[in-house]
């Protein structure tokens, strides 16, 4: 029996609509009316399957299918359900779509897992309301106290645990959503690959054994604002030219690796940013992953040498660390089972290390973790045209449904 | 007989207090409830010291002494007295006020002009209400139609002539602001530097004979969005990595010319700007300037040449002219008048080319023009920070008094 492709597009359909944005995409960030209302149809969804319903301290949910193994840790499967601003119906609820397919799919096949299965839907992975990202599972993973919560603030100045409470939930809680390997037996991500790689090789499914390290900074150039007209070039502390000796190095600082490193300037932001004042400040970020920790250390050095040499007298710069994330390597077992499984279906895949940052980086730090990637269209996402084809969705759920009948030891 | 320092600071300090921005500089845009009150205060003092008040159909204001000879042309003294965002007291204000101790030493010394003296106070050189700058004078030019006023948009949406209107003055009655050789016989504007030159060389007073021409172009650079994680480097299309390639190479052409020219990136945005984005679009003017109109032409060329370089796959350039002036050279009568009255009064004095545009090249088109530059500390203008020396504002009022006691040929 295969999965139900109706079903799969009705889900992203329905929580693709909870959007602050109706029409310029899907904007659902956490704690708000959306959420509210993403929420009460992803649980009603839950229980139409057979699950039991529960929510943790911080507002992730959880729908539960006991097993017949006493004590047993659970299989849980599911990704995050909040948005970017603007973004994509896919980004996230394409995961917990799964999670809710699967469970379908069990109930349909009245399958009855040993280990208990568990449906996952979490918050706050984008960042984008407290910033920082995968605040749910680093909340589960126990990496994040309720002072912290206390003290995280959005855009108007509400914290994290005034959100919380605004939809019932519980910061000075924050312990009890602590998981650990003790009843977790593994988690399983599909996520969409949010890159041009599947889609240019024509492949069904990316199989990830590796999350890239990734590491931010942010560079600060001060140099001296002047009249575009009546300062003469020689004496300039010009903070843009500075900054663009600097940034136009740095693409081949990545090139020059051979593992497919890659480097972003993607924020840049002129101070005073008139057409005929001499810059005084710019900021901008610098954005590196690689699979290989070492590469993002070479490259950082060479990135604070290069910044260092274009201060001079009137120029000084700043660098601040931002993030500092080392490569994760997932299971090596579930990742065969991954490899047998789309073999077995017939499905084209590829082994593949992930860009970007996921949940699973973070459950990876406590259980057996697998991640599997869903073509994206155009490798486009964080936008209202984001697209996964729902065929693709399909065969890449019926991987995950087989996995976890599997790691479940579930039979009918 | 000097110019009295004490009423020269008074005026500065009096006018400054004029601002949408206290304590921030000094923020007074033209026809707004600052420029009125600033309006006010220079009609009473033109009144205090025997001129003759009125305002053009636009607002610019004048205070007119009589000249002896029936029907000559009037030797015109002034700049204008609006200013940017958070600027500082003198830029504008120091030529107004020099306007009015002129006319202030006039009375004293019961001075007769055979040629009528004219003090002016211009409205909206900066441009910052309604863009491209000295509205003001281009409206005396004949440069300006009612029509262009209707359609000219403040941030508010409010046009010039609505915002005239408010105060009293007819767009529509634009062309009564009409001067020419008939009726003005010289233009005489003092101004800061803006830059550091004099504060530099220790000098008094700059002696303009020529004002720089300018361009202003408005490069676009498009590219595609992708997720820095997930895009591989070799496909990007990274429009701001396009954009610094050009950008850097930017500041050398102007270097490499033995003419002084400048060359400036001033404004720039990067979209969608966010840390993790590869950006998709950055938009950056160049603004050029020099006293060789040949250099600017070259220059041109080249910035062309350097964006059409990075136009390939995947990324596309625009290039829109948004400000082209010529050089402007002033009147060499009235300079040899300026060289020999400094002498005279013992200031150290430089010839200047001016890097920033002013009324007096606009009214360069038709009649003789002088521009007097005084120190400005640090070099720096349009912040709050913005500073002449009283000293030197009242040494440069000295030579502007003596130069017009000789043009308006004036007795006791």
């Amino acid at each position: 029996m295969r999965a139900n492709i109706q079903r799969i597009q009705d889900h992203i359909e329905t929580i693709g609509r909870y959007t602050a944005t109706p029409g310029e995409g899907t904007t659902r960030l956490s704690y708000s009316e959306e959420d509210r209302l993403a929420r009460a149809y992803i649980k009603q969804q839950m229980s139409r399957y057979g699950l039991a319903v529960r929510e943790d301290a911080v507002g992730n949910i959880y729908g539960r299918l006991e097993g017949t193994l006493p004590g047993a840790p659970a299989v849980i499967v599911g990704s995050h359900f909040d948005s970017v601003p603007n973004g994509g119906s896919f980004d996230g609820p394409a995961g917990v779509v799964t999670g809710l397919e699967v469970a379908a799919l069990f109930q349909e096949q009245q399958l009855v897992p040993a280990y208990p299965l568990e449906v996952i839907a979490m918050i706050e992975e984008e960042g984008s309301r407290f910033g920082g990202g995968v605040l749910g599972s680093r909340m589960i993973a126990g990496q994040v106290t309720a002072a912290q919560l206390a003290e995280m603030k959005d855009g108007n100045g509400i914290s994290a645990a005034e959100a919380m409470a605004m939809l019932g939930f519980h910061a000075e809680k924050a312990a009890d959503a602590l998981r650990t390997a003790k009843d977790t037996k593994a988690f399983i991500e599909l996520h969409i690959e949010q890159g041009p790689v599947l889609e240019n090789a024509g492949e069904d499914v990316g199989l990830v054994d590796t999350i890239v390290g990734m590491t931010e900074i942010r560079v600060t150039i001060e140099g001296k604002a002047g009249h575009a007209g009546t300062t003469p070039m020689p004496g300039r502390a010009d903070a843009l030219a500075a900054a663009v000796t600097v940034i136009h190095q740095l693409p081949d600082l990545a090139l020059q690796e051979q593992d497919d490193t890659v480097l972003t300037v993607g924020k840049l932001s002129v101070y005073p940013n008139g057409a005929n004042v001499i810059p005084s400040r710019v900021v901008f970020t610098v954005d590196i992953r690689s699979k290989n920790n070492q590469t993002i250390q070479r490259i950082l050095k060479d990135v604070h040498n290069l910044v260092d040499s274009v201060a001079r007298d009137g120029i000084t710069c700043d660098i601040a660390d931002l993030l500092y994330m080392e490569p994760v390597h997932l299971s090596a077992n579930i990742h065969a089972v991954l490899v047998e499984n789309s073999r077995k279906l017939g499905l084209k895949y590829r082994d593949m290390v992930s860009g970007a940052g996921h949940d699973a980086m973070i459950f990876a730090g406590f259980t057996d973790v697998g991640l599997v990637f869903v073509p994206s269209r155009g490798g486009i996402s964080h936008t209202p045209a984001e697209w996964t084809d729902y065929e693709h969705l399909q065969k890449g759920i019926e991987l995950v449904f087989k996995t976890i009948v599997q790691l479940t030891e579930a039979t009918v």
